[in-house]
């Protein structure tokens, strides 16, 4: 990770940005035509006076790389954007949760008091297949918390449970590799995309998940913020930006 | 993430292997000449009767994607090797800790009650390279305790935690990029190598960080398990293996 100095020196950088805007050009928006090998397609309208909120869904059994790429990669856009995005954790109940892997992550809210979300993250968890999907008031939260959000993102079998909720009705989506024949069978109303890392439709941003799970996140701070901010983020991850379509193989799709 | 079914079967696949070695081939191992694109080093003598203990120190300010992302290769053996890795984290005091992106994370253990430790872990925290150095018993338990361990292991600054305890003299090593000017400046008697992923010399792993601290973990596994097993454990995290020198470059050096 880039260190504190150094993201502040990238901090000031795009607050120098934001201060100096090119003539038609949004704050924190790129001036070039932008690099990124995919269709570029407008961002929602979102606030600029405020940091956006990325809200993640943890349960016990979440997977760890699930969680931790995306998160980082919205969370590290602070030393990049002013305002970025604010990320925390949800719980149902607000008490911690034990991942799949054994570690014990915090909730930040809970179902009762977390605030507006601007941006929904479901990562994977060891339930999203089955368990997760009988859980009617997580599967109720899920779906009124993502009709409400202007973006939702899934990482791996995360895109279950938005399918389960209603929320992929229409688009084109991808899930993880392993389990793709079993989306297809369990949704078969859906227009599943294989062989991609992740897909941008509406307003929904699937990923195969794993350590895959950092590109759509980076692929997001680019649609929102810009090539410049999104090329910082993946600086401090050592993440090659923009990537190419052979690198990166993705489906955005323009409406 | 592979789901616990998927795991399994990968698990029974690999039990089944183990209880059916090819003559000459030491249970675990790779019995093809090995397709990693570095030279293959022979694993140190470890105990294949019980599970080997990886311990991740952590303090506040530690990096998620530091922890995490090895923290996930190494407990995903479990599912492909048997006795794979047992994974725990380590805090001085043994309370829970905030990362640099917020999130507050479980200590299994403390300094006092830690059980021995067979691969120790340092992620890169906020203070990797100035605080952490300064702190006195943080240092001694690191020197101690990577004395002892069969394999060490870096990610990102974590390097600079390392090096202040003594544990890279006469090897090559490598570090976050944005810190590798300091990191000379800093240790000016370490051999530092650049422009790569991640350095094994000796029983020391050295990492970029970032995304990039998936490549060392994989390559450890490799190293101690055989390419069958890193790639059951790569394929669950989304990540093509084994991977080309071009696409992970590294440095191993055979004594």
């Amino acid at each position: 990770m880039k260190t504190p100095t150094r993201l502040l020196i990238g901090l000031g950088l795009a607050t120098m940005a934001l201060l100096l805007p090119a003539p038609g050009i949004r704050a924190g928006q790129e001036s070039a035509s932008g690099a990124i090998p995919w269709p570029r397609v407008e961002p929602t309208e979102i606030p600029h006076d405020r940091p956006l909120r990325a809200g993640f869904l943890i349960v016990d059994g979440v997977y760890n790389s699930e969680l931790m790429a995306p998160y980082d990669i919205l969370q590290h856009t602070i030393f990049h954007v002013e305002p970025g995005i604010e990320v925390f954790t949800v719980s149902p109940d607000g008490e911690s949760v034990t991942t799949f892997e054994g570690l014990t992550v915090g909730a930040h809210y809970s179902f009762q008091d977390v605030p507006p979300i601007d941006i929904l993250v479901v990562p994977s968890t060891v339930g999203s297949m089955d368990a997760d999907l009988r859980n009617d008031s997580l599967m109720h939260w899920v779906e009124e918390t993502g009709q409400q959000a202007s973006y939702v993102m899934s990482l791996c079998d995360g895109a279950f449970v938005l399918a389960g909720a209603g929320l992929l009705d229409e688009l084109a989506v991808t899930t993880f590799p392993g389990d793709q024949d079993r989306f297809a069978a369990q949704f078969p109303h859906l227009d599943l995309r294989r062989e991609i890392s992740f897909v941008h439709d509406g307003k929904v941003l699937t990923s195969q998940g794993g350590a895959r799970s950092y590109d759509v996140a980076l692929y997001l701070v680019d649609h929102l913020y810009g090539t410049r901010v999104a090329t910082g983020v993946a600086g401090g991850l050592v993440i090659p930006w923009p990537p190419t379509a052979a690198t990166m193989p993705a489906t955005v799709i323009t409406h």
